[in-house]
């Protein structure tokens, strides 16, 4: 399972904080904490004004990178600043994120077809989330013939079905669940992936609904998710889920893990 | 989701000590905590020698209809004892269990054919548990044929597939899917149940892979479960499940359970 870090994002109130007064130990221990419980990417976002993300984002980009070998996933809505931050990298990340939306595509694609950069591509466009499954996998559809055109080979794509609340939304796993396997049967290499509290949102003790959901999306297909690897059940959840759906011989790696202390009582 | 309270089982040390010294008020509260927390069956097992077993579980079954208007689940090894036991009970219950092993279809079906019981039925017979889906649903088969000539319904029975440990059986998942959903294919109102906490023996941090594992096989087609339903977590997972598999429309259920406090924070 690959476990892309959500922690430093600067829509967290604590982390916009953080940014705005440039603490810096603040943080480099979010990305010290993040990598220590099994992180595979560290996500990078700094929300504020697109003027000075670039700024920003270097700033962090650096801190990240004293702490933590992980590659980064630079995380912004403008894929201009997305390519400017990349050159603060020390070695190939990961994009968060390109969609069908306005020209996003055709700005990273042709950046990273030479690279070892891996992408996450979101299924919307320009008319917003699709409702229906089939209008997500048409979005998916056009996004394979952008990637196909520039030469980035499935496997170093992380598609998101883009998960929404389910209050709101009761078919939000069978839709989602659909996408996903089709996704998966298409392109067996592929990653799908997720921003897993997404599903909770407006809902009391989310970290139950994050939980059961996660371990649907996995049955489902998800091999990647946008997640706070601190959240000890949550990491969990994804060894044993791995485990259940025969992918640990013996359960030899969430033995492991659970020795590592990735999860269960903190010793 | 039907939820078979485990907790008054007499292989539980703590449980057999109440029995070995009559301790009425351990077992009434045992009984008390699980309905409070949601419980659809008290399951009543003595785990005494067979010659005192009746006995035994008339005291139980007395002390658990003295504060509950639940259901009992009779629970015993003995055809012959759940038969004497059942007399003990104010109405219908449970019966846990037949499987193709010996006599014990041939015993408990006639005496439950024309009433109201329900009666959980085990995928395992005199050879064993069989190893492959195949046999499973073979000795299901069997089942069915015997429950159709006594005219029980299917939806009167709890068909348990059998949940063995998953550090030695890594295909334990995928064979219980398999077996669950083709079940639930063949007949659509029969309840697939199974003992939750076995999927985990022999590994840490059992709770968790429990958790999963009732995901997982709440998603092939587990409507019934022998759990502790005072494990807040675990009951939190199948409202939560629930609501992601479209059985509940706008979350409604599984916010009012939060709101009863059968999960979450204790208030």
């Amino acid at each position: 399972m690959i476990i892309i870090g959500e922690k430093i994002n600067g829509s967290i109130p604590s982390v916009a904080k953080a940014i705005e007064e440039r603490n810096a130990d603040w943080i480099r221990d979010l990305a010290k904490r993040q990598t220590d419980q099994g992180a595979t990417y560290i996500d990078v976002c700094a929300s504020v004004p697109p003027d000075v993300e670039v700024e920003a984002l270097h700033w962090l980009i650096d801190l990240v990178q004293e702490v933590t070998d992980l590659p980064i996933a630079v995380d912004s809505p403008s894929p201009d600043n997305i390519i400017a931050a990349m050159q603060f990298c020390n070695k190939p990340g990961l994009i968060n994120s390109v969609s069908g939306e306005g020209d996003k595509i055709e700005k990273i694609f042709p950046v990273i077809a030479d690279t070892k950069w891996e992408c996450i591509a979101l299924c919307c466009d320009d008319k917003g989330i699709p409702k229906n499954p089939g209008d997500r996998l048409r979005v998916f559809g056009d996004i394979m013939e952008a990637a196909k055109k520039y030469g980035i080979a499935p496997n170093r794509l992380h598609i998101d079905p883009l998960v929404e609340m389910l209050c709101t939304t009761d078919d939000a796993m069978a839709n989602l669940g659909t996408v996903m396997s089709t996704i998966k049967e298409q392109y067996p290499s592929i990653h799908v992936t997720g921003a897993v509290s997404n599903i909770s949102f407006n809902l009391p003790y989310r970290k139950i609904v994050n939980l059961a959901f996660l371990v649907l999306a996995m049955n489902a297909g998800l091999d990647s998710a946008i997640l706070d690897p601190t959240n000890r059940d949550l990491m969990g959840a994804i060894y044993a889920t791995e485990a259940l759906l025969g992918m640990d011989d013996y359960c030899m790696e969430y033995i492991t893990a659970f020795r590592e202390g990735l999860f269960g009582p903190i010793k």
